[in-house]
C-alpha cells in the first residue's frame, strides 16, 4: 500500500466507505434526516464484524489469562472523576469566535487572525471542554452536571480497590473494559477513525512501582503481535511509534502507539502507555479515602503503576476493512482473516428449483448452529460468488444436481477460488479444517 | 417463592445486593465518590454474566435465525427522530415544585398539596421529559441539541430501508439490536431494576398488515420461553400478562409483558406489543420520505406492521440472581444455569504443595481454553467449595495426592455436591457432558 500515490489511497478510502455503505457494513446514524455529523451505526454485516473484534480481544486478553478480569462500569460518572482524573481542568481545545457570522473555530488549525468564512474579526481564544455535559435528576443546574466519560479507563481506576478485593488478583494484575466513549469533537474525520461516540477496549495493568519498565516492553510486544496473530492484519501495514519527549502527558514516563498504514498515512490504533501511579494517586486525593497495595511478598505497601493499553474498536474495524480490501479486475475482494468475517460460510443452491433448494436450506440450517451462514438462491452462480467475495465471506458451498446423489457439495475457497467436492456429513468439519489448515486447498481431495 | 411473607421476600433482594456487591457482580458506580445514584456498574463476575445473556440472545434471535439481522447504532441520533417517535411531546413525567425549599417532586406520587419536605406550598405540574439532553459541536443552542436515546427501537426504524435494501431480506423478517438506553428516571428503585442507564435487548419483526395476529401470538410463546429454555428460570416464576385497554399506547394494537416474581412482587421483564406501522409512517412524515415495502409475491406496496419484543439485559440479570438465589443451612448457593455462570470450572489443588500445584496450574490452563475457570489455592477445601457455591460455579476440580499417580482428579457438582473421578485426559469431555446430560451424576463412573 506504502507504493500507491496519495490519489490513489484516498480513492480507496472513499471506495470502501461506499462500499461499507451498500453491504451495509457501516452508515452515518440518522441518515434519513439526512444524518448526524460523525456518529455512526453499523449494519448487519458491521455489527458481526465488530462483535467479532470485541469478542477476539475479550476472550486473549480476559479469558486465555489468569491475571485479568473484566468490568463493565456505566457511561455516567460522579462529576469528581473527571476533576481528579484532569479531564475538566485540561480536556479542551482553543476555540475562537467570529464577532461578525458568529462561527466558531479552533484557534491553532487557524492560518490568518480573521475569519476563515467572512473574513470577520475572531475574540481571543477560549478553551472548549470536549467532554459532553448533561443533567441527571430534575434539576438542571450544576449540582447536577455530569458528563458521558470521554474515556473508559477511569471507571477501572476509581472501581480499583473494589475489584482487587472480590477478584482476590496480586499485583501483578489488571482491569479490563470494553464499553463506548463520547468526545464532543470540534473536527472529526475520516470515516470510523475520529467521531464523537466511539467504543474502547482498555486494559490498565498495575505493577509494582520498581517493575514498571518490564511489564512497558511486555505489552508493548503483546499488543503490536495481537493484531496479526489474532486479527491477521499484515505485519508489514503495522508499526510502533514511540512518543516524542514532548508529546508525552506530564505523568506519563512512556508512551507508545500502534499505527496503521491507513490511506491518510499512518496513525494511531492503540496507545500503550506507563501512566506510573498518577491515576490512582490522584483518585485517593480527590476522594479522601487511601488507595494501597500490601505486597504479602515484600511486605511493603505501595500505590500501583498502571500500565496501560487503550485501542480504538472503531479503528480496529476501519484497519480490518483497509487491510482486506483488494480490488482484482474481476472482483472486489474483501480479504478477512476467517475468524473475523461477518459471515463465514454462503450456501447456494445451482438453481432455484424445489429439489436443489430444499437440500441446500437443510444443509444451512445445519450449518447456521456452527457458523455464521448466509443463504441466497438469486442469480448465477458467479455473481452470487462475487457477492459473497466483496463482503469478504471465506467459504461458499454450492449445492448442484449431483447434490442429490452424491450427498456432497462444492466447497469454494474465496482467496484463492480453489474448490472441493465435500459430502454432506463432512462439511462442517472440512469448513472447519479450511479455516486452520493453511494446505488445505492444495491438498487433494 | 410465592410462599414466602413479604419480609422474608424484600430481605432476599438486600441480602442477594450485599452478596452481588461482596462478590464482584455488581455494585453501585462511583462508589469511591458516594456513588451516582441509580448508575451500577458490573464487577468481574457480573460482566460474564452479562455477556452470557447478551450472547445467549444474540445466538437465538439473530444467528440461529435465517430471518434476523443485527445492527448496532450510535446512542447520539438526529433530535428529528425523537419528535417523529413521540418522545419530545409524550415522553414525561408531571412534577410540582416547592416554592419553599425548591425541592421537586412527581406530581402523581404526592399524597397531599403541600410539599412532602417542607410543607411549603407547591406550583402547578410542569411536565418533565425523561430524556437525558446533550449538546453536539462548539455551540450549546437549541440548534445542536441531541438527546441520549430512551430506547434502541427507534434506530431500527430509522435505518428500516437501509437494512432492508443491504440484508437482502424479505418480510416476515426481523432486526434486532443490544445496545444501552438512558431516561432520567425520578423515581428509581429496586437495585438494577429499574436504573437512569440500562441495556436493552430489542427485536422489530417487520409482517404484513394482515399478519399481525399470528406473529403477535408467535412471539409471545417464543419469548415466554426462552427464558426457561435458554436462561434456566424456573417455568413457575415467569407469566405473560397481557395489557388492559387503558395501559395500551394510543398506537398499540396488543402488549403483553413476560413478568417475573420479583421479591416486590410480579414485574415486566420484557414488553411484546404490535405496535401496527405507527414507527414507521410516522418516520415518513417526520423525514419526508416514503417508508414503503413491495411485496413481489402479492405485487402490492404496504407499510410494515411491526411486532416489537423488547428485553432489559439489566431486569434479565436481576431475573437469573433472583431465581438461582438460594439459602441452605450449611450454605448460600447460586444454582446457575451452567451456561450462563460466570466461572463455569474451578480448580484447586488439596493442599498449597509445589507438586499439587504445578498440576493443578497446569490443567487449569488447559480448561481454561474451553471454559470461563478460576484457580484458587487458599483455605481448606470445603470453605473454597462454598466460596464456588456462592458465585454459582457449576463444577469444581480438586487434585490431591493421588493425581500424582493416576492422573485423575475430583470433579464435583455445586447442586448435588456428588463427586466423580476423572482422568485429567477425559476431563473437558466430562465436563462437556455434565452440562448437556442430567443424568451424568447418578451413573456410575
Amino acid at each position: 500500500m506504502s507504493e500507491k500515490s496519495d490519489v490513489q489511497q484516498k480513492l480507496e478510502l472513499s471506495e470502501l466507505v461506499s462500499l461499507c455503505k451498500r453491504r451495509g457494513f457501516i452508515f452515518q446514524s440518522s441518515e434519513l434526516y439526512g444524518g448526524l455529523n460523525s456518529c455512526w451505526d453499523y449494519g448487519p454485516l458491521g455489527v458481526e464484524l465488530k462483535r467479532r473484534v470485541k469478542d477476539i480481544w475479550w476472550r486473549d486478553t480476559v479469558q486465555f489469562r489468569n491475571d485479568v478480569v473484566g468490568i463493565d462500569a456505566s457511561i455516567l460518572m460522579h462529576p469528581r472523576v473527571w476533576e481528579a482524573s484532569g479531564h475538566v481542568e485540561s480536556f479542551h481545545d482553543p476555540m475562537v469566535d467570529c464577532k461578525e457570522c458568529k462561527g466558531r473555530f479552533r484557534a491553532d488549525h487557524l492560518e490568518g487572525d480573521k475569519c476563515p468564512e467572512c473574513g470577520g474579526e475572531l475574540t481571543e481564544p477560549r478553551d472548549f471542554n470536549l467532554m459532553f455535559k448533561t443533567h441527571v435528576g430534575a434539576v438542571a443546574d450544576d449540582a447536577s452536571a455530569v458528563y458521558l466519560r470521554p474515556e473508559t479507563a477511569q471507571a477501572i481506576f476509581v472501581d480499583f480497590e473494589q475489584v482487587m478485593t472480590c477478584s482476590r488478583l496480586r499485583i501483578p494484575c489488571g482491569i479490563a473494559q470494553i464499553g463506548k466513549s463520547f468526545r464532543n469533537e470540534v473536527t472529526t474525520r475520516y470515516f470510523i477513525f475520529r467521531s464523537r461516540e466511539f467504543e474502547q477496549m482498555e486494559l490498565e495493568f498495575f505493577v509494582a512501582p520498581d517493575d514498571e519498565e518490564r511489564w512497558f516492553e511486555y505489552w508493548l510486544d503483546q499488543r503490536l503481535n495481537w493484531y496479526t496473530s489474532s486479527l491477521g492484519i499484515k505485519k508489514g501495514s503495522l508499526r510502533l511509534r514511540p512518543h516524542e519527549k514532548t508529546e508525552l502527558a506530564h505523568y506519563a514516563k512512556g508512551c507508545s502507539d500502534v499505527e496503521f498504514l491507513f490511506p491518510f498515512g499512518w496513525s494511531e490504533l492503540e496507545g500503550i502507555a506507563n501512566r506510573t501511579n498518577f491515576d490512582l494517586s490522584q483518585h485517593a486525593k480527590f476522594s479522601g479515602k487511601k488507595i494501597e497495595y500490601f505486597d504479602d511478598l515484600s511486605g511493603q505497601k505501595f500505590v500501583p503503576s498502571v500500565i496501560e493499553s487503550s485501542a480504538g474498536v472503531d479503528r480496529t474495524i476501519l484497519t480490518i476493512l483497509m487491510d482486506a480490501y483488494d480490488v482484482e479486475p474481476e472482483r472486489t475482494v474483501l480479504r478477512f482473516h476467517p475468524d473475523v468475517a461477518p459471515i463465514q460460510v454462503a450456501v447456494f443452491p445451482l438453481m432455484k428449483k424445489p429439489e436443489l433448494v430444499e437440500v441446500a436450506t437443510k444443509l444451512e440450517k445445519d450449518l447456521r448452529k456452527q457458523f455464521r451462514t448466509f443463504y441466497d438462491v438469486t442469480g448465477n452462480i458467479g455473481r452470487r460468488y462475487r457477492r459473497q467475495d466483496e463482503i469478504g465471506t471465506p467459504y461458499c458451498v454450492t449445492i448442484d444436481y449431483d447434490s442429490l446423489n452424491d450427498h456432497s457439495a462444492t466447497l469454494r475457497d474465496r482467496d484463492s477460488m480453489k474448490q472441493k467436492r465435500v459430502s454432506f456429513d463432512q462439511m462442517i468439519a472440512a469448513i472447519g479444517e479450511a479455516q486452520s489448515n493453511p494446505d488445505f486447498w492444495s491438498q487433494s481431495q
